[in-house]
């Protein structure tokens, strides 16, 4: 049975500023372990767009791979992302942080013209064809909008990265819609079966964070099963 | 009041092999938010001991700053270990990973013999001095055992690092003693005011290590009404 697979969670690093923010990582495998739903991670296994001193919030003259650097968040249990294939898994999630609008997606600096990594564009639409369900937390719903938006012809997939007025057009102009939702809620677009909760988009505590993206797996574990 | 000032968390880096247990740490900040501990989030501004590739599990040639890569946990709001000051936090949790063993303290190469770093051999004593709660999670217990273990005049201070025969005898090595416990439990010695929970010491699920440090967090509130 397909959900019976496992959760294919995609990363692209560790840490908020060049790569999967950690603790919308941590919770989302909390969760999913919780629900009893089983997970496998990812992660392109090439350089990172770029390495950020956490403190200063400046770039620094570094190298980093974004598998090597999730596998921090995985416990060293990840394989490439080229090597995901979707007949294995029952469903796909995107944890946030910058590194999914500069790794995973050009968004961060290209906005609604971005160009997105050609293995995200491929899982998106795989799974996306055959109805299973996808989860985007925070800021990865760019990726979502950005593929899924218009591919479907009716009209584009609903999506919530909060209140946030210059996201929401770029979501907009990428052909899909933004809900606004709180930090502790999740979004269901029941016609795409894509599930998103805002997480650190919002001004945020911790545990608000962790409770938005346990809406989010209930509600997948929901899809799984519908 | 004692009881309203912040919980300082100690972290040493970011990733189970040479730094903070990630998914301990989150946990604890995630529990500190809910159970509404406002919390500040310390790390010595020094090298690691090593940094090891997550995926290969091997060191590698490179060299990483305890403070700059925790802050990666602590979305930039963290401060040198050396400006931790006692009398303006209520209490101390220390997240485990290797990084307990390898960066806090030499445990790792060196046993029941190993040195302690200064900074978190002060910070232990001035705060049991004080009879504040101490929080330990994982391997981090080996920090308590050593600086407190025989200090307190009494017998040495309970700890649980799970069922780790090994850990154990060194535990005892030091004075102190080792009550075996399950991943979502915490072990509290009310008399010295230490609260431990074995976490990623057990061969447990992410959920049930988040459990645990729930109890563990629990435990603490109360010792900090008490």
């Amino acid at each position: 049975m397909t959900k019976d697979l496992p959760v294919a969670v995609v990363l692209c690093g560790s840490g908020r500023a060049d790569g999967s923010e950690i603790t919308e990582a941590v919770s989302t495998l909390i969760h999913l372990s919780r629900a009893g739903l089983s997970f496998r991670c990812f992660a392109p296994n090439e350089p990172q767009a770029e390495v950020v001193n956490h403190v200063t919030g400046k770039p620094v003259h570094e190298h980093r791979n974004m598998m090597v650097e999730a596998a921090r968040i995985a416990r060293g249990d990840i394989s490439p992302l080229s090597e995901l294939h979707e007949p294995n898994f029952s469903s796909l999630v995107f944890p946030g942080g910058f590194g999914a609008a500069k790794n995973l997606c050009t968004f961060a600096k290209d906005g609604p013209g971005c160009t997105v990594h050609k293995d995200v564009d491929r899982v998106l639409r795989e799974f996306h064809a055959k109805k299973k369900p996808i989860g985007l937390i925070c800021i990865a719903p760019v990726l979502a909008a950005k593929v899924l938006g218009t591919t479907s012809g009716g009209p584009g997939c609903q999506v919530t990265i909060g209140h946030d007025a210059g996201a929401a057009n770029a979501i907009a102009a990428m052909g899909a819609h933004n809900v606004p939702r709180a930090v502790t809620e999740a979004l269901v677009d029941e016609a795409h079966r894509i599930v998103t909760t805002p997480a650190y988009m919002c001004d945020a505590k911790p545990h608000e964070v962790f409770d938005g993206i346990g809406e989010l797996v209930t509600a997948l574990k929901r899809l799984l099963r519908a």
